[in-house]
């Protein structure tokens, strides 16, 4: 087999056999097919779709790469949640401890800020101490005792996916449905998941930015999960603000500690709300309850009373985090510059580009440009103002925290073309839209767009 | 700028600024970016398409990226021909000579076999002795004594193509009309040339194998030729058979002969005026006549006079060839094993697949798999009878040259597959089909196919 036959193949609108699709993916994690062929073959499958066969076929393959995580032999059924990407999202922070609070295993595997959007591995290493590389032997004795583990990818879990992803990023083929379900859910199923809840954001800060990309994304994964016996399931989620009240990483383990300790505000009641949902989906797919509603009962339950901040507490506390710092986040990291962003003129909220808002927050230093550059853990916006706010002219809208005045220049810029002010109020989308499980998935796998 | 900006760009839809495309063909050529950007630009670019401009900008910097010829200066107007690929072509053999008898420079740059086509250089190398490597001094020497020299490219020339070209061949963007006339125009228009024709295959034997995508690359390579300053004419020809006798190294350099010869014969006689034919053009386009008609019976009186032949062969003297083979080519590099390929049925030769005959004379050692391989000089193919001709049930269609005995299997199950016998008798494609030019070349740009 050769690699070029099957560019030429995807090139000329054709569907891979398996065999070709395992080809492919050995010699991306073999390094046996040279970069500029896997390129090639990412933008034809980007611009050309791959079928649904294709889709599962390439992420069964990857998920196979390397080592994979037994389901069961923890005592717990195992779940997990995953978002395709926000701004200011700091709800892995509550949904994990919560499901294991309610008796779940959560073997959480995140990944790092890529573009505009935040990562969770960056946020929790502003947490002095906390080791995210863990050995698996290691993630797993901190889930056997603690009922979650919050971690970096290993070397060993899926390494087609570490070459394929990387290419991706750099050449132009990441907003891709098929090449982001088979990154995702070759991760996820690697992790030997019994039950698997799916943030897929919609809006302007989402990769995707057509909602019908969104709902084949969200079916494609809920339906090759529940082919692997994950139950699966896939919230649209508006991602047209960011979530909560900080967008950074020490201010998003500040505010997650806030809701965790149940310190409501306004401001965090959107964070709040989506945490419950999707921890709510977690222990409806993990088996904990008859439905949904009850399991949102549950959830709320384990919050309320606090064995989810107990069990977040211990868990950092295991990986080697300094939980002091925890007494009083506000004084912690606190930034070297801040700068108010006012609204120029007065009326409603009508309007974000949220996207832009997240390059705000990675150009105050808290994402990267390139893979391995490190961030600051200060840096980051806190809102002060959410959507459908009336303001008046010179009324703060956000706090840009930075580590050097330089700084706040561009992201200053950003955020007067994001913020669009209106003299008349504007509906604002719903948090969460569509809902796809394995009842009703098949109708959005139907007539996948083309180029 | 960023390449992956410029990825994005085109595999939007988007259409680069010249500084845009600029910025990737010197990256290219000094190897600042890196080859997975490149491939995932081309293979964007191969299913978006490139707009006329994005085409002449692409063109004028690939062929700025190492050093150009002088047009004039040589007291002579300079032409050159150039064909999109063919199987038994050895067209270029005839037309040099013919118009440097005419009193033209022709400056002719060819490049080696690739795929199912043969390569000018594989044939030149065939005569003992003959080098192609020859410095652009030294080239232009030759050039200056005999009006003609017949080269490889030089590292020098162009070397954005090179890695382009070398790029496009393993990542299955070769088949573009935009990127085809960017690789051939840039290379032929650093040649410093007064006039150019371009012979663009069409049919079963050619790289493009619909209509409209070989008017589209013949009318853009006018475009540009005409807005550079070199008068430029594109003929659309029939590459539905093998031309003349031969394909293969050797034995396309003794037909040749023939042919300047003036040793006429029925198999032959395509080839024949397929020369005369594009050496009119370059006569005409080389400011020689006044109509392409006149120009043709000065290309055939100095066929006819033997003067094209004594041209050719001081020209391979100049540039090292042993001509005493010359003498009797069918006794020089005989092939070790011959074999006859049979009618299986009888009626008339209805049809033939020219691409499969070309890998069947790559097979038999003519060719090469990858680049840098060594090809026989021995090897090729003998056309006994051509489309149109009534044949009887183990008639001989064809002999096959090899250089051992294993490697007839392959390329006779290829013939098998290849050829086609009816009972009643097909039409034939005319040999030279539309002629594109300045004058009505704008028709054939406009719309674009597209993906």
């Amino acid at each position: 087999m050769h690699a070029v036959d099957l560019i030429l193949k995807k090139r000329d609108g054709g569907e891979l056999t398996p065999e070709e699709i395992a080809f492919l993916v050995t010699g991306a994690a073999k390094k046996s097919i040279p970069p500029e062929q896997l390129s090639a073959w990412l933008m034809a499958a980007f611009l050309r779709g791959l079928s649904i066969a294709e889709v599962n076929t390439l992420t069964t393959a990857m998920r196979y790469s390397g080592e994979v995580l037994d389901r069961g032999g923890l005592g717990r059924s195992t779940v997990d949640k995953h978002s395709t990407g926000g701004v200011g999202d700091s709800t892995s922070f509550l949904v994990a401890p919560i499901a294991a609070a309610a008796g779940l295993a959560v073997p959480m595997i995140s990944g790092r800020a890529l573009g505009h959007t935040g990562g969770t591995l960056d946020k929790l290493e502003s947490i002095p101490g906390y080791r995210t590389q863990l050995s698996l032997r290691e993630a797993r004795r901190v889930l056997d005792v603690y009922g979650v583990t919050m971690i970096g990818q290993t070397s060993d879990l899926v390494p087609a996916d570490r070459v394929l992803y990387d290419l991706r990023d750099r050449t132009g083929t990441v907003e891709s449905p098929w090449l982001i379900c088979a990154s995702i859910m070759s991760k996820k199923l690697a992790e030997g998941l019994n039950g698997l809840v799916l943030d897929v954001k919609t809006g302007s800060g989402a990769f995707l930015k057509d909602i019908a990309s969104s709902r084949l994304l969200a079916a494609l994964m809920v339906d090759i999960g529940e082919r692997s016996g994950t139950r699966t399931a896939a919230l649209l989620t508006s991602m047209d603000q960011p979530l909560g009240r900080f967008a950074g990483n020490w201010v998003e383990i500040w505010e997650a500690l806030d809701v965790l300790r149940n310190e409501r505000s306004s401001i965090t009641e959107d964070l709040r709300d989506l945490s419950l949902t999707l921890a709510g989906w977690m222990i409806y797919l993990g088996g904990k309850a008859e439905s949904v509603d009850e399991s949102r009962v549950i959830a709320e339950a384990r919050l309320l009373d606090g064995t989810a901040l107990d069990i977040f507490t211990r868990m950092v506390e295991a990986q080697g985090g300094d939980t002091q710092v925890f007494a009083d986040p506000g004084s912690f990291h606190t930034p070297k510059f801040r700068r108010q962003f006012c609204a120029p003129q007065s009326g409603f909220l009508t309007h974000m580009d949220c996207g832009k808002i997240g390059w705000a927050v990675q150009r105050l230093g808290a994402g990267r440009e390139r893979a391995g550059q490190p961030v600051s853990a200060h840096a980051g916006l806190e809102m002060l103002a959410k959507l459908g706010s009336q303001v008046e002219t010179g009324q703060p809208l956000c706090n840009l925290f930075a580590d050097d005045e330089a700084l706040f220049a561009e992201p200053e810029r950003l955020l007067t073309e994001a913020i669009e002010i209106r003299p008349e109020p504007a509906p604002i989308p719903a948090l969460v839209g569509e809902i796809i499980t394995a009842e009703n998935k098949n109708q959005f796998l139907e007539s996948p767009p083309r180029t």
